[in-house]
């Protein structure tokens, strides 16, 4: 049984009083603000501060999540068990319902500042297949893969929001055969379904953050889609790794689900053999049971499942830090592509179209061994929350558009 | 003849009117402001544009240099001619004296907020020496790197100002030979002598950065360290490039030398063969006769020529937003390590000291293959102004302090 909000919530939503997800907010004419969901409304919390209902109003009258995401840990708790209990409490239901805005007549922008953006590449069946594809005489899985999460610094500036037009990126690229390389638009664009995790609390220069402290440091998850040209990325990544293949497009999707929504969906995560060294101990399991669909133009064509990542979010947090770099509140840490053992789970088109060898057949008739424009992507995930209920992570979407002249 | 200014300047300080670099500074229990530096003096341009003499206040009562870095080649160029034209007239000496401050009786600050960083690899030298130490059995240089400038992202978080001490990072490292990797502090700690630019201007997204609108866009150059863990870096970089082998810490020097100052340093830069593709085509020589000097406790140990660089700054800034990539305000691109074809010209320990088997012999009797702590690695540079002055970049230091337990 779910627990119950005077909200209409419908049971399969994933908008329940268990989930919570902040975001940030506009109307027309009116300034960004720091929302929550609850079944198919907002409720506007920079009006519930100003009405002494919740929290320091310098969390919530604010174009971005940052200032809450620094509060802290037991700000967040406390936030949230108020949410609940105005929400669940009939009695406070007229003093709550005139701050609830239908999502439908909002729109809902970047959630926070991203710091600094790292992507790792913590999936073992994506680490293979990308090897088996792109290195194919070596061993697909490097010989690090297993004692560290692999991981390198994306472009912040270019992380958008959940909506942001896609527009194909331009670049060199040597066709396999062709001894020169050659510029223009990418032939082999491709989506990278993932999970990542903002940091609200800074840690200090020189210090690590242990696997322990993770929840004192991570405000919450959001769906990510690493937009990639592959042809570009293939060309440039000797040795220092993928840059214009990359940093063109990354989008985040709008509602950011609290770390606290998420401990019904912790799972074992696989097992990890060799044992990693005791920096990336993990005293609780940190596997999550978030499962992923990936929708092209409406179809869905894959459904990866979190929990089989080989590496999880405190391990890859852990790691990120252990050499002294400070945690800064927006600093943004993806999954790297999510993908499963069968070719229905395969987390990107590199993958499921093997590297073009075996095209798509999308729903519509038509088939895809990359992205054409006009193709829109969407993720979606969801995952068990408390009391039975589900947690949704709602969608990250884009479309394509052609190369600007 | 260097142009007369009646502050007193030292004919080699390099820090006539020719130059006039930007920075921020504070004075214990003032606010942090910019400044430009003169002489041996700091100009408070702060407390300058509040007495009306030089352009609006927005730009310089800040505690960093983005909100002018922002305002455009015009007002750059409008405020250097106003310094010029106040610090040259005798007439003005009086209302101007008061704004002078000693530079030793200031504190200098980090000079602007940093919001994407990107290293790039530039130098043949120190390509080639670094394929022969890591890829000893493959060709030096990747095939891509005379065809694109390599670069990638790195941690815009630990971009600390001159001075910030340097904690040896811990991490995972495997000693050649041995099967298992293991944890500890890097033996195999590193500098890099580089320079970087950073963008004052944003640009759309969607477009690129022509080479021709290098000016337009950028706001001056600084000196930058690069300092890295060699033994990190070796383990972790496969396929994905360097992570916390430089995560740790990158520092910059105080000063931003204009563009502007630099004018009079443009050189034409080594003949490139194969000819770029046009989109890094450049119809201005934009090398940079830069003339570097590191120092390690003191003894100069290198002095490597920025003017060898085979990629120049507007084929960097051209590449990196080729694919649609917007800059913002803040964006750094470092050139890479700079190494010559000499010895005595190699930018880092690792090509000083060829991976270890050749020990760097300090003037102190001691000998170097990496740092150790206790280390201060100081990066300093002059270039030919106008009128046949010099124009200084002061330096970037920094001093290695152990690992924290």
């Amino acid at each position: 049984m779910t627990t119950d909000s005077w909200v209409e919530v419908s049971a399969d939503g994933g908008y329940g009083v268990e989930n919570l997800p902040y975001g940030i907010f506009s109307r027309p004419g009116e300034l960004p603000r720091v929302g929550a969901a609850i079944g198919d409304q907002v409720l506007d919390l920079a009006a519930m501060s100003a009405a002494g209902m919740v929290e320091d109003r310098r969390y919530f009258a604010s174009g971005s999540l940052n200032a809450f995401m620094v509060a802290g840990r037991a700000a967040w708790a406390a936030n949230r068990a108020r949410l609940v209990e105005v929400l669940t409490d009939e009695s406070y239901r007229d003093q709550v319902e005139p701050h609830l805005i239908p999502v439908a007549d909002v729109e809902l922008l970047r959630p926070f500042e991203v710091a600094d953006y790292v992507d790792f590449y913590s999936s073992e069946h994506h680490a293979r297949n990308t090897g088996r594809i792109f290195r194919p005489r070596d061993e697909p899985l490097p010989s690090n893969w297993k004692r560290l999460p692999i991981g390198y610094h994306g472009r912040a500036g270019t992380v958008y929001p959940s909506g942001t037009p896609v527009i194909r990126p331009s670049g060199q690229r040597r066709t396999p055969g062709e001894p020169e390389p050659s510029f223009g638009p990418s032939q082999r664009l491709d989506f990278e379904a993932e999970v990542a995790f903002v940091a609200g609390v800074p840690s200090a220069a020189g210090r690590g953050v242990p696997t322990g402290a993770f929840r004192e440091h991570v405000f919450g998850f959001v769906l990510l889609n690493d937009w990639s040209a592959r042809d570009l990325q293939a060309w440039e990544s000797r040795p220092l790794g993928p840059f214009l293949g990359k940093s063109f497009a990354t989008s985040i999707s709008s509602w950011v689900v609290p770390v606290a929504a998420l401990e019904p969906a912790r799972v074992p995560p696989p097992v990890q053999d060799p044992a990693p060294l005791p920096y990336l101990h993990c005293e609780e399991p940190w596997g999550l049971d978030l499962h992923l669909e990936v929708l092209i133009n409406g179809q869905v064509v894959s459904r990866p499942r979190f929990a089989s990542m080989y590496w999880t979010p405190p391990q890859q947090l852990a790691h990120a830090t252990v050499n002294g770099a400070p945690l800064r509140t927006g600093d943004l840490f993806a999954s790297g592509t999510v993908s499963g053992p069968e070719r229905d789970q395969r987390g990107c088109m590199l993958e499921l179209s093997w590297n073009g060898q075996e095209p798509l057949e999308l729903g519509d008739g038509t088939t895809r061994s990359f992205l054409e424009d006009g193709d829109t992507v969407t993720i979606r995930a969801q995952a068990p929350g408390a009391s039975g209920s589900r947690v949704t992570f709602g969608e990250v979407t884009g479309t394509v558009h052609p190369t600007r002249a």
